[in-house]
């Protein structure tokens, strides 16, 4: 199969609106280093097959080749925003998996127009797209998400993202299954600490939190170590990740690195 | 004033996805018959305004020129969605006004970042933008909905969009302040009809239904007919619209005509 990363960015993308950080300088001035809503894209067999739809150019990419499916990993906006427009379009339904989420994202699952939204993926529950197959992973985070472990009869893929954290069956699953490929939520810089409003009168009030949705890459890279796989791929990253890197040119362990917007590889 | 057509087509936009009809071969040869989702720029002294925020390229034309405010006409996506990246930025939050919809669109009322959210605003209670007289005229669409009257000390212009027909109120306000331009919702073709499931097994299934939430042209001109504004421009067009416009080459009114993406109008 080959894997192509769509976008690596997390919901303010790179460059983020009206940030003057050298990250986002840096992506207005060469746009290799933008990245759009985290997504991906799997080919086999000349069918395509979307990882979430957040892409604001989802229309245009679905014109060049119609994806075969599209499994969302979760209904936060990053991720559907795409499928807003997508769904008045014309011709054959697109097939929508994803977690069980009655509320979803607005009024998509009242209006799907030519979406084919399924029934809620069940954990661990294969799924068979063509000669994929795909079992949902149940990840942590601040609504009904799942990563996906995905085969096509040689290699295997692991995509993880949002996350904090693996839970216990996931990580478990993992450990089991030995994917070939990890992609997995990066977010944050280590030295990002969740806002808590109700520290705000302490001298240091951010020093005992810890990211409460992403990870960041310490977090990404202990998930890494646990499972061993002999690559893996950083996503979901956020402009301070950027400027982090930019700034002390931090060195990733061996077959780790930073994803980036149009990445392809070819399992 | 200024007023750009940012954008003059419906939710499906022109091309449609996986659309071959005339129109949308076209717009997809030739640039200039695209239509993005309707929405439009007013620039007075500098400033810029814009009414609705549909465009998914929303932040790249807010970071060329910061709005001094956003003007929402309602809650659909196609009016909103590109707030959704937009409200992760960097610096001074942006106000947006726009009707009382506590369910707004998807969690950007829960979730505003950088948008300044401002109380809902009250018909007919007109709102200073700088040098703008901006005042709110309720409209009849499937959400709550305003269109705007907008006026710089020497012009008028009115906003008509979503709406099918006109509330008694709103009519009678436009009679009365008897705006020089006029900008309405012109969804349909007048061979449109409303889909009407309960009726599907008659052999004429459409044939009793018209339009529920936009007009088509002969509901837009009835309108511009009642009003008599010195010019009057067509919006909100749907792919079936200019397909019909290509097959028949109807003439409008003198001083009527279709607007397209990218339209200045210097009042
Ligand atoms: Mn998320
Ligand atoms: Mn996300
Ligand atoms: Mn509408
Ligand atoms: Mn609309
Ligand atoms: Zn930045
Ligand atoms: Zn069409």
């Amino acid at each position: 199969m080959k894997l192509r990363f769509a976008g690596t960015g997390d919901s303010a993308q790179v460059p983020c609106f009206g940030c003057d950080c050298l990250a986002c300088q840096r992506a207005r001035l060469l746009s290799c280093h933008r990245r759009e809503p985290c997504c991906g894209e799997i080919e086999l067999d000349g069918e395509l097959i979307l990882i979430d739809a957040g892409r604001m150019d989802l229309a245009a990419r679905c014109e060049r080749q119609r994806p075969a499916a599209i499994l969302l990993t979760h209904y936060h906006a990053d991720h559907v925003q795409g499928l807003l427009h997508l769904r008045w379009g014309r011709g054959e339904s697109i097939p929508v998996y994803g977690p069980k989420d009655p509320q979803g994202c607005a009024d998509l699952h009242r209006n799907p127009g030519i979406l084919d939204f399924q029934p809620g993926l069940k954990p661990f529950r294969t799924l068979q797209l063509g000669r994929l197959e795909v079992t949902p992973l149940p990840l942590n985070h601040s609504k009904p998400t799942l990563g996906y472990a995905i085969e096509d009869g040689v290699n295997r893929l692991a995509w993880l993202c949002d996350t904090v954290g693996l839970p216990g069956a996931t990580e478990r699953f993992l450990s089991e299954w030995r994917p070939h490929g990890v992609v997995v939520d990066a977010t944050h810089p280590d030295s990002y600490h969740s806002p808590n409003p109700e520290s705000d009168d302490s001298p240091h009030p951010e020093s005992h939190t810890t990211p409460r949705n992403h990870n960041n890459v310490a977090m990404a890279l202990e998930i890494i170590e646990r499972i061993q796989p002999s690559r893996a791929w950083l996503t979901h990253i956020s402009h301070e990740l950027d400027a982090d890197f930019m700034a002390t040119s931090r060195i990733l362990p061996e077959g780790v690195e930073l994803a980036s917007d149009n990445l392809q590889i070819l399992f």
